[in-house]
């Protein structure tokens, strides 16, 4: 059964049927606009659009895989501004030969990755397109925190990592070859899991700088050391690389510390903390912020290209 | 200039730069996320989708143009609401030979009409795409307001309207024989006139349930009735049919009802008051609620077509 067979509303009326409100929503799907709570009196928002054949393809991911990815990519900013996450609305636009199935699926997997951190798909809207795009909003709460933005990191903070890194990449490059293992990986781009927590508790211990890791922790470290007018230095022997990723690096000729650190979709949160900050487990050492020109430097040495690790050994 | 020949972070900084960030916006575009004022502790928030040739054609409207649309059409969701728009969040999935002056007139645009109301456009997010579509999320502050829901008419109640109706599906029609005049249609497609303030008025003098009009009066009246477990019935007398819009649907051989009572993108609000209300002049009663199975009547027969004035008089 396609989209056209049921029209706009009857797809809303199933749609609508597999979210789940949690106690964030005031008022849900049906009105001119939904109501969430906002205890803070700060609401933190960003919005992400996911276009097929450039942010997903059906033949690598079901409907809910991509809901679960549509939703960890926003969610995972939510996070890194210091902020927990509330609240979705989603903007369909699907071409008229869609099986609704896939629809019910996407909406399933955006509803139970938000019910992860306690937050719910609260709206959303739905047109025809030739083009398949989902665009996203994810909603947050500061929970009394000062938001963590890009420009706090100062000379001598900690750099660290929650998350996992280059598992995604990993996974995307070995579907891209054709393969569907190792699981591990392919898995990994499917459905990223996101250090959510990692996030909120950045900011009640210190945190003076945090992103989102989307495209690349090298790139995105280069947003903070831009932003902050810092230098950062990352360590390589910092990242454990898994023996699966070892092992499909080898097998498709590629390195795998390309996928560590350019490597983006696994929404990994890396942060800067002051040197004395008592880090919990799940976030690693991985480098240090020292003054000078902004850029992101391994071991000491700059990285010329985006897969290109040799370039800077 | 085309998109692709600055790529994506060039437009970025391009379209930034034609936003101007108000006092509800504490931290605008360039971080993970935007954070903006709920002084209010709950939040108002409603996504719709603009795709190019169902919504909007770059060869009717121009890129401002299309801005203060898809702006106005989400700013006034959150006003049926009873709320005050404080944020719009953009994302735009673009062909790469769009022209970078049409993106920039775009947020110009969205800019401009989101100011129009003390929001700002916080944030979005960019991709390419082989269909234009703008994803809009606004968001709202009910400045201590009960949100007024589509669910709250009761018989006895009298119906309002705020705003003009008919004018822009007029205007849409008249651009889609291949005319450019009236202007005063045709500027009411490209760029609605909605009555913000009206939403904010209605919820503070006790408006029992309100919607705005996007799909045409009778059909969204439906959507109270509806949800109120009501009956409605308008007075065709109530509207006034200006003489441009009688000349123009004279000459395209169009009963100018069939626009004010089934056309949409004017947003008008349509609102339903307790009897004893007293009005203030920008809402001018149009009918009353009865009791009754939850349908919509014009001077008390029904309405049985889209565009059928003639079927039910």
């Amino acid at each position: 059964m396609t989209i056209s067979q049921i029209g706009e509303f009857g797809l809303i009326q199933r749609v609508v049927q597999k979210l789940e409100m949690g106690p964030t929503c005031l008022l849900g799907p049906g009105d001119d606009a939904a109501v969430v709570v906002a205890p803070d009196s700060r609401i933190v928002a960003s919005t992400d659009v996911l276009v097929e054949g450039r942010h997903f393809r059906r033949d690598w991911s079901s409907g809910a895989d991509v809901g679960h990815r549509a939703a960890a990519a926003n969610l995972a900013d939510i996070a890194a501004m210091g902020a927990a996450p509330t609240a979705l609305l989603v903007g369909l636009c699907a071409p008229p030969d869609l099986e609704v199935a896939w629809a019910e699926e996407l909406a399933g997997g955006l509803s139970a990755e938000a019910g992860r951190v306690g937050a719910s798909v609260v709206g959303g809207d739905m047109s025809a397109s030739p083009t398949l795009v989902i665009a996203v909003t994810a909603l947050g709460d500061l929970r009394g925190n000062r938001p963590v933005v890009r420009s706090g990191a100062r000379p001598g903070d900690v750099v660290a990592l929650a998350g996992r890194i280059g598992y995604a990449a990993a996974g995307y490059t070995v579907l891209s070859r054709g393969f569907r293992t190792p699981k591990l990986l392919v898995e990994a781009f499917r459905r990223p899991e996101v250090p959510y927590s990692a996030g909120l508790a950045a900011a009640r211990i210190g945190a003076t700088a945090m992103v989102d890791v989307s495209d690349g922790l090298l790139q995105d470290l280069g947003h903070i050391a831009a932003a902050s007018a810092v230098a950062i230095d990352v360590t390589a022997s910092a990242f454990d690389v898994p023996s699966q990723m070892r092992d499909a690096a080898s097998a498709l000729g590629v390195d795998p510390y390309a996928w560590v650190l350019a490597g983006g979709d696994d929404h990994a949160l890396a942060a800067t903390f002051p040197p004395d900050v008592d880090l919990p487990s799940y976030w690693r050492r991985i480098g240090t912020v020292t003054e000078g020109a902004p850029e992101v430097t391994v071991d000491g040495k700059p990285f010329t290209g985006r897969t290109g690790w040799d370039h800077f050994r």
